[in-house]
């Protein structure tokens, strides 16, 4: 079995083997751009890791791999322009450097070249993948959807905010592992524990993300307590709204709505509001129980516990815990 | 064989029976809107009379021609931001009635959701039907990015605009008509041909539209001149480009980049330097051409004339002609 580095290295070779036309220039160099920007390469590292548990010859798995990380970096191309991001990964966003009417497009291609990707894959495999793969693009569409909804709304539940990361954030792990699994080879039975799996990791991911934001980690390079300055709607604002009473619901509101106020002293007293209704904790809580929940899928799959190490260590290290 | 009246209902009925989720709605309700808009469904047409020519059960070909009528409105949803066009088919464009961001995303769903329509043919037929719609796609992004580029574009040669117009319509056309005749179980040799079709075809129905927007005729609903007053390059400027000699080429580059000239003077100016210039008539030999050489690929057809007769009567309708 390959160590972890190594998939990451044949996904990075994989990846950058892709010869995109010069022509039109505006329409194919964003892609190489957004591409090469690296990230964590998170989903496809779960598509070959998912893989490997039950078939050997993992390179089978690529272009459904790349596939996956290409799809993932569209989403991210037309999100920027959704949310009008300058910065991506510490560089200029597409949408930044290129403007709007080249980010629209070049994410579109972006979109064909992963389904390009899809139809590289042995002929018999191709109808479950791209079945499989359009159910889960749609349902990131809809979470993007919800997200956009949630600013205009006044009033959003702790269980609309988890609805919404599911599909926004975990349904894209769940396609990539499921799709890994089921190029593998795995029993059904196993690819739908392996999405249960990829659910409760993506929430747990998600909510940590939400969690770091606000209180920081030296792991993060991003200062600390953007989503508050934004008035974002994040799993700290929907708890802390279910568990205050209408007083400091009020204040809370205002407070996130504030513009004028200065960033120290608007960070500061929101998190003196997350910090006496005891929400970082309950947050961890959360991480914490999906986190195990997650873990607690791996050990039910048919594969013996050594083809499951990998991923499992894999998740253990995205979460940055020590088990 | 079904007239093409037939087909176009039992295409209508097909694209109406869809059942979009009713939530996230701003996600769904454009796809619906747009869908519903109309047109005349000239692309899934060709791919259904195309495929007749070779299968009785067009039945089989729905899900493809289906998947070819969305895309082509995707693509319509997304060139509407990127033109900042208000009105689409004389109705309120998804970009004016929802905003940009509604737009994109739900532009994006419509092209998830063009493959899940693939999807849903016989999963024998899913690799290479995905093969050649995916090129196709490609393609289609490259001549929109073509056309934004030329907007920029000081000089642009009669061979660019063909270029960038055969991506752009007859790509498109090409795909639809070769995706149904590969369904229907037509012989390669005849799918190359029907492409060359498609293609001819695609170039004289462009030309024909370029040069009656400037022209006019009554079957057209939009006002004379739209293109001059937007100083859009279109076969009649870059013909006239080519023809001018320096002095009237500088007269006319003048005259389309004037956004301060009545409306009626600019109109009238330009078109007497193309009627000096002998532009209509170079468009309209060159739509016949093009028309020509369209019909005389179904000519060399494996199939029997007969079969080929509705496909043939469908083309002539469009451009309009009597023959």
């Amino acid at each position: 079995m390959k160590t972890n580095e190594q998939l990451q290295t044949l996904f990075e070779h994989y990846l950058a083997q892709t010869d995109f036309p010069a022509e039109p220039q505006l329409l194919y160099a964003p892609i190489g751009y957004s591409l090469a920007g690296g990230g964590k390469r998170l989903r496809p590292m779960l598509t070959l890791l998912s893989y490997a548990i039950f078939d050997e010859n993992v390179q089978q798995a690529l272009p459904a791999a790349a596939a996956i990380e290409v799809f993932h970096n569209f989403t991210l191309l037309h999100d920027d322009i959704m949310d009008n991001a300058a910065i991506r990964r510490g560089k200029p966003s597409v949408y930044a450097k290129w403007g709007r009417n080249v980010a629209i497009l070049s994410g579109d291609a972006m979109l064909i070249y992963a389904y390009r990707l899809l139809g590289m894959l042995p002929a018999a495999q191709v109808p479950k993948v791209l079945a499989a793969f359009n159910e889960m693009a749609l349902e990131v569409c809809e979470g993007q959807q919800y997200d956009m909804d949630f600013e205009e709304k006044q009033k959003v539940s702790v269980v609309e905010y988890m609805h919404m990361i599911e599909l926004k954030t975990s349904v894209l792990l769940a396609g990539a592992v499921s799709i890994g699994a089921m190029l593998g080879g795995a029993p059904d039975e196993d690819c739908r524990r392996l999405r249960r799996f990829a659910i409760e990791l993506g929430l747990a991911f998600q909510l940590q993300d939400d969690l770091l934001d606000s209180y920081g980690d030296e792991r993060l390079g991003k200062a600390i307590g953007g989503d508050i300055l934004e008035g974002k709607k994040t799993f700290l604002t929907v708890t802390a709204m279910s568990h205050a009473d209408e007083t400091t619901r009020e204040e809370l509101r205002n407070l996130l709505a504030d513009n004028r106020m200065a960033a120290e002293q608007k960070i500061a007293s929101v998190k003196a509001i997350y910090d006496r209704l005891d929400v970082p904790h309950l947050a961890e809580q959360q991480i914490e129980l999906r986190f195990e929940r997650a873990l607690a899928q791996l050990d039910t799959l048919s594969a013996d516990v050594v083809r499951t190490a990998p991923l499992r260590e894999f998740a253990i290290g995205l979460l940055g815990r020590n088990k």
